[in-house]
This record gives C-alpha cells, sequence and structure tokens, in this order.
C-alpha cells in the first residue's frame, strides 16, 4: 500500500505544470475591452487573471464548485488543547453530513457539492455508516500535534488552555525537531490526518489546473506541508480568508498571500471557502458576461 | 416645491428611531445556540446583530435585496478631472440599464432588483427614454465639487490630472468655506445631484429601519453628508467595502466604520454593494438555517 501511495504523490507531483502565463495575457485583454475603467475591478481581476493561468485557459471558463470537508481527531485533542470534548467531532460530522452546520448552509445556498469526508474521527460510525459521509479513514486519531507554534484560541480557549497549549505544542516540536525539513516527514510526525489530506488536495489540484480555494488556519498548514513538498505550489492556490485565529495572519503574510476576505471567522469547516468562491464566481461572471466598449458603444478612455 | 421637499426631509429625519437593542440581543441569543463555538462566524455575526437592531426585528427576517446606482453629471467634470469624456455618462446609463455593466452582470446574478435613476446627467435621455431608466432629474450636471479634499486617480488619472483636480477640489473648498458646517448647505455649494440623492436613500433608510449598504467613495461622501444632517446616522448604514481610491479608507477610519470587503475596487456602479450583500444574506441565512446545539444533539462547550 505504502509504495503504491507514493507513487501517487510522486506522479502528482511531476506532472504539476507552472501557471500559464499566455492564458493570463489573454484574460487581462478581455478584461480591458470591458466597459469599465482599466483595473476598476480590482482584486477581482487579479483573480481573473490567476484562475485563467491555473486553468491554462485563456477563456476562464467556469467549472461547477465543490466544498470538501476532512473530518478527523487530532491527538492532541487528548492533551486539553480544545474548548470541546471529542465526542462533539463525530456529532458535527452527522451534523455538516445532514445540513445543519454552517458550512451545509452556505453549500446549499450557493449550489456547492459538499464532499464530507471522514480520515479519522475516533468514534467510527463506518459499521453504520452517515449518510453524505465519505469514509476514507487512515485510523481513529493521531497522537501528535498541529505544525505550528502560532497558538490561538480555537473554538473558544481560556488564558490557561492557550498556555496548556502553547506548552503542547513547543514540546511536540522539540520532540520532533528532525522531522522539520521535509514536508513528508513532517506530516508523518506532526499530522493530523485531515491535514495529510488536504496537503494532497492542494497538489492534486494543482496536478489536475483545477483551483484550489484553501480555507483557514488549519488549511494554511496543510497548504505550507504542501508547498514544502513541492515549491512553487502556492501560486496554483486561491486564499478564502484571514481567519481570527492569530497564527494565521502571520503565516499569511509569510507567504505573501492576499486572502479574498477578512471577516474574523474562525469557524474552521470550509465556511470561508464557500464565500470566497462566490467572489471568484462573481468575477468571472463579470469577465464573461460584462459588454464590451465597442459592443455596447462606450467611449474609451481619452 | 422646495417647502414641501424639506418637510418630507424634515418628517424623515423625525422618525429615524435609535436602534433597537432588544432585537440586537434576541439575535445574538440566537447565534450563541447554534451549532458553532460561540463567536466563530466573526464579522458575520456582528452583520446579523446589527441587521436585526435596524429592521427592530429580533427575528432579523430577510427582505428582497434591491440595488440603485444614481446617475449624473458633476459639473467638476467640464474642469478636467475625469481620465474619461463626459459623453461616457450618457453611454452608460444605457449600458447600465440594457444590462452589459458590471452592476448589471452582479445584480442579475444575485436576484437584485435594479433601480437606475437619472438624476441630472448633462446628457438629457428623457424625451426618448431609456428603457430600464427611472428618471428624476434635478438638473444637466452642476458647476461644482465634491466634498472632499481626498483626492484619489479615480477611473485613471495621470499625476498631472490629479494635481489638476488637487487644484480645482482646494479652490472649491476655499470658495465655499462658509457652506461647510451644515449638511444641507454643503450639498447645494458642492453638489453633485447624485450624492444628493444618496444622502436621501441613507435617511430614508434609517427612518423606514431598512438596512442601506453604502457602496464606495461617492456614496460614503453621501452618507457623511446624511450624518452632518443626522447625527448618529451612519450606525443604521452598512460599509460594503474599501475603495481603492486613496481617500476612501482614511474617510472610514475618520468615521471608524468598518467595510464587509476590501477588493480594491474602485468601479463606482454599486458593485462592492452587490458582493457585500451577498455576505449580509449568507450570514442571515446561517443565522435562520443553522442547527442548534439542542435539534442537533450535539454537546456544548466543556
Amino acid at each position: 500500500m505504502r509504495s503504491r501511495g507514493m507513487s501517487l504523490v510522486a506522479e502528482t507531483i511531476a506532472s504539476i505544470r507552472p501557471l500559464n502565463n499566455e492564458a493570463a495575457w489573454a484574460a487581462d485583454e478581455r478584461l480591458d475591452s470591458l466597459t469599465k475603467p482599466a483595473g476598476s475591478l480590482g482584486y477581482l481581476e487579479e483573480i481573473v487573471r490567476r484562475y485563467a493561468a491555473i486553468r491554462h485557459d485563456g477563456s476562464a471558463r467556469m467549472g461547477s464548485g465543490a466544498i470538501a470537508v476532512f473530518v478527523a481527531d487530532h491527538g492532541v485533542a487528548s492533551e486539553g488543547v480544545s474548548a470541546f470534548p471529542q465526542s462533539v467531532t463525530a456529532e458535527m460530522l452527522r451534523n455538516i453530513a445532514s445540513g445543519g452546520a454552517a458550512i451545509s448552509v452556505l453549500a446549499r445556498r450557493f449550489g456547492y457539492e459538499l464532499k464530507v469526508i471522514d480520515v479519522g474521527v475516533k468514534i467510527d460510525t463506518s459499521a453504520t455508516p452517515l449518510e453524505g459521509v465519505i469514509y476514507r479513514r487512515v485510523g481513529a486519531g493521531i497522537t501528535l500535534i498541529a505544525p505550528s507554534a502560532m497558538v490561538g484560541r480555537g473554538t473558544g480557549l481560556d488564558d490557561a488552555g492557550i498556555r496548556r497549549k502553547t506548552e503542547v505544542i513547543v514540546g511536540a516540536l522539540h520532540r520532533h525537531r528532525g522531522a522539520l525539513d521535509d514536508g513528508a516527514s513532517m506530516l508523518a510526525a506532526l499530522g493530523g490526518f485531515e491535514i495529510a489530506a488536504m496537503a494532497g488536495v492542494c497538489l492534486a489540484g494543482a496536478a489536475l489546473n483545477v483551483p484550489v480555494v484553501v480555507d483557514g488556519f488549519i488549511a494554511t498548514a496543510a497548504a505550507a506541508v504542501a508547498e514544502r513538498i513541492r515549491p512553487g505550489l502556492f501560486e496554483h492556490l486561491f486564499f478564502s480568508h484571514r481567519s481570527a485565529e492569530g497564527g494565521h495572519a502571520r503565516a499569511l503574510e509569510h507567504f505573501k498571500v492576499r486572502p479574498i476576505l477578512d471577516l474574523d471567522l474562525r469557524l474552521g469547516e470550509g465556511t470561508g471557502a464557500a464565500l470566497a468562491m462566490q467572489v471568484i464566481e462573481s468575477a468571472l461572471d463579470l469577465f464573461h458576461n460584462m459588454a464590451t466598449f465597442a459592443s455596447a458603444g462606450v467611449t474609451s478612455k481619452l
């Protein structure tokens, strides 16, 4: 199993091509022909250019959007670093799949397919599978921790909780200091499964010319691991929002990434991605459906 | 006409009530019952609370959205402060109404009614009216200037253009320095008609408990005039985005306003409002349609 997995990863990385600049230029030419002052759609124009370059398609055709939520228990939860008991993971898995969670509401609102993937929830529901859940369980939680020392309040830790979380993370980083140079061993040492899965999605998206929208702090950690595995990967990704979780802003700055939204979200279900995908689709809608100066008979710039 | 107009304004101002805090608290209580960590929807929760307070409705019922675009020629255009010739105003009036402009595309996308109102375009098309245009012409442009010394590149001025624009604005502010203390005389001296119309919309929205989303630099100038006319009005308004037009960020800071989006837009048709209204509606959709801890059987915080 392992060698097959490794070869899929290697194959995926090998098939990632650089962004297509010609596609970006073609998109740019059309953007400048639309009935608006050049550049006046601001970051929306940058989004269209990059979308075209990622897709290798100057006409920036839209696909249909999907949201993937990877659910797992991280072993570090047993160290008392979360404001919620671990049983909530399985309960929220059910709630997301049955339509009651925030991301369920937004996916429904915008017509995005919602894929909920159990990659290692501690309470195993796969024997009587929950409707709407895809089971790809790597295990039942792991005992190590998240690849970051930038500790936040998470779902609602008090000050003592934050101190505890910081100690746990500093300890684990020290213990695994030998594994921090290389993306794959970093994942093996510090996990969790959901982070490994999301790093895989980032790599696979780039290989397939599919723009991936990275949502929030934990997914950004996954993207950072993917960037470590395949330098330059970041330019294939969009980042949905700047999380209220303290370390996230610093991570985005470090990677010189501009998030699309800044709404102080810290929910972690992909809600920021759903909202940001609407902005991306709006930008593409404008790109495809605005009149040009020629078609509308509007005078160009003086 | 004038006295009737003045009495409508006075009546409108008199019927503006303070925000309803009880409605905000009721909304807050429901927000905390939803299956998410308390406060984790960040600014979306603040939006719901304020929406409820503006509507005087703790259940924050959603209405249908509409976009109003007020179109006029500002007399200052004849001073050479714009990158486009003035004939573009009538051409864009037609383009917006016939569906080719950026705001036409977004209004269609999101199902918002689009109201295009000619309040004083220099080229008068009302004799053979354009389909989809509402004519409320106060005149055909005016000869004075915008209430701000915060000069930007607008639709694409070069450096000489910016210097010229600054001189014109400084000159006009000096000439009308006696009229700058009072909102109504400020409008009369510095206009334009579209700014007066939008100031009216801000006041009327507050009087009718309808949340108004103020879009961009010029509409913010209108809102500032409305705030001057009726102090405290700002808390009845949402601000869609932080414009790339330099002075706008400073204006928002001055008024301690947090815009919903920050996308470097500088288009001026209400495009930012359409996108921000989607964020507001998404927040309300979450508020209404997420499961509660009780309904979903999810364990609350430890």
